[in-house]
């Protein structure tokens, strides 16, 4: 069981202000009454992460926003001690949207280690009680740490009605292609991962079907919902194309600028488009402690906090699944 | 009452063939035993037949597809000397979408004066039986020549659930927009009309809020649902920014060609997005029964069919509503 030792009082943090670097004396956050203070295991390093060094998105702080970790300090002292999960948006708790339990589109929202927050790669992060989730003991670091995208994965099927009956391709075999076949699969629908990548592709055969893109070319107007997540700036254009009339693409990747492309297909096939962003955590808990995920299988690399660069140098090299960073040794 | 005179087998239309030219011998369709000969009394012209004329889809042969006219010829014989109006696509009859009723979108589909089967802008034209709908008395023909782009409006209704409580945004105070505005007010919604012309937007004031894109510019977020018509290639863009997280935005607009756009914002925001093309008739035309949608406001010219490059020139010039031709003197 790992102790808040109160006396230590700085700690390594992997700070972002227009660079990445390493503090070895950055301030241990302080909770407030609402908040826990969470002593980091694992993190994940996420696509967006990349994003935010690559300047999309504004942020200064410390990065990071997947993790699994201990609380060390809570004012509701049944937390202390366990291992927990959180999710990533902080609502102001007062607007119209808050209210309605939408706090994950609070215009005055701050989002662990993305906006206004300080984040995970560091080792120990201060989050509030509400958004912290109790990891169960069936579920190990190593995968709890998937709890943020899978949620995010799962976040697709509250969007969208998928039934057994429906024609469902996934284009993008990466990290959350991967967590997403994952957890569609669980509709027993009829699944196709469509892919460039073999060997990334060969990770979904025991939950879809796989093809690479040539093999999807004469698939036109096949699939009831096609969900893209490849990130790629074409694959919107290909998934109206796959896409049956009145079928329903979700968009999942985000894309750094402008993309160019001609919307007259959405509404001569009258496609239904949906963006899907963060899910909820605690059917995504549930289902790494029901279901054989293989989720271990996506981890490419573990690295120290002190070996950082390498870690982001692998995160996002290409064909790079998951890389997390160990900070409790 | 028009009757057909059968020794007569040539007719005055406007065909077109890289060029739109008026050809007073083109001879006057035969119906298959499945149609109807139609004698044209008045005709719509529509942005898509610019589009056509523009070489945005590929077309040979009599344009236009809004129309009202006479059957003269059928094998059902109680369609004879009736005032009809008719549905554009015409369905294989045989492949699983029409099986399904989605003629609308089969792949083989014929659209008239669109695709493969010559349209309304002639003395005559044909179509498939099960396409007609009568024209009841209390609607006049410059009423009943909106039948198709009002049922079209009505296709919204189809795709998107709209209420009492819902804030709704039409984007674009042309042609669509207006049917639209009578269209959705019909739900009793909160309804905004946002378009650039001071005299096109009047038109819309019976049924609904009107404002000018600049009054619109602090209105961020604040739409269930935004519809967008315009056509103009940022009005996408600016309907993601009005519309509220998890909002819906209806397309009814196509573009020439690609449009740059940053598709985050819908991932970030969780945005709904539906095409909506072609529509109901049976509805549309109850609806112009029932309800006074001032229709005939939104006629600025009729023009006889001789005089077809004066209404061309009318109909898509800067601030034109609605023009028409007039077949039957």
């Amino acid at each position: 069981m790992n102790k808040f030792n109160s006396k230590i009082t700085k700690m390594k943090a992997l700070y972002f202000d227009k660079k990445l670097e390493l503090r070895k004396d950055y301030p241990i956050p302080v909770p407030t009454e609402n908040e826990a203070l969470i002593k980091v295991i694992l993190a994940g390093l996420c696509n967006t992460d990349k994003e935010i060094m690559n300047g999309y998105v504004p942020f200064t702080g410390v990065l990071g926003h997947e993790f699994v970790g201990i609380v060390t300090q809570c004012a509701q002292t049944e937390f202390i001690g366990k291992r927990v999960v959180g999710e990533i948006n902080i609502g102001c708790g007062v607007c119209s949207l808050c209210k309605k339990g939408m706090q994950n589109h609070c215009p005055q929202r701050k989002a662990l280690g993305i906006h206004g927050k300080d984040g995970v790669f560091g080792e120990y992060l201060t989050l509030p009680i509400e958004n912290l989730h109790i990891v169960p003991d069936e579920v190990s670091d190593e995968e709890a740490v998937f709890a943020e995208p899978l949620a995010a994965a799962l976040n697709i099927l509250q969007n969208v009605e998928i039934s057994k009956q429906d024609k469902v391709a996934i284009i993008g075999d990466g990290k959350l292609g991967q967590l997403i076949a994952r957890v569609i699969s669980t509709t027993s629908c009829d699944l196709t991962m469509i892919g460039k990548h073999e060997s990334k592709l060969e990770l979904a055969q025991d939950f879809c079907k796989t093809m690479t893109l040539n093999e999807s070319a004469d698939l036109e107007n096949s699939f009831d919902v096609v969900i893209e997540c490849s990130g790629n700036e074409s694959a919107l254009h290909y998934a109206t194309l796959l896409v049956r009339a009145k079928g329903t693409i979700v968009l999942k990747s985000t894309y750094a600028g402008n993309i160019k492309i001609n919307p007259s297909l959405w509404v001569i096939k009258e496609i239904r488009m949906t963006g899907s962003r963060c899910g909820p955590f605690a059917p995504a808990i549930k289902l790494m402690q029901d279901n054989k995920m293989n989720l271990t299988k996506l981890i490419n690399e573990i690295f120290l906090i002190e070996d950082w660069e390498n870690a982001f140098k692998a995160a996002f090299s290409k064909g790079a699944l998951k890389v997390l960073l160990k900070l409790t040794k």
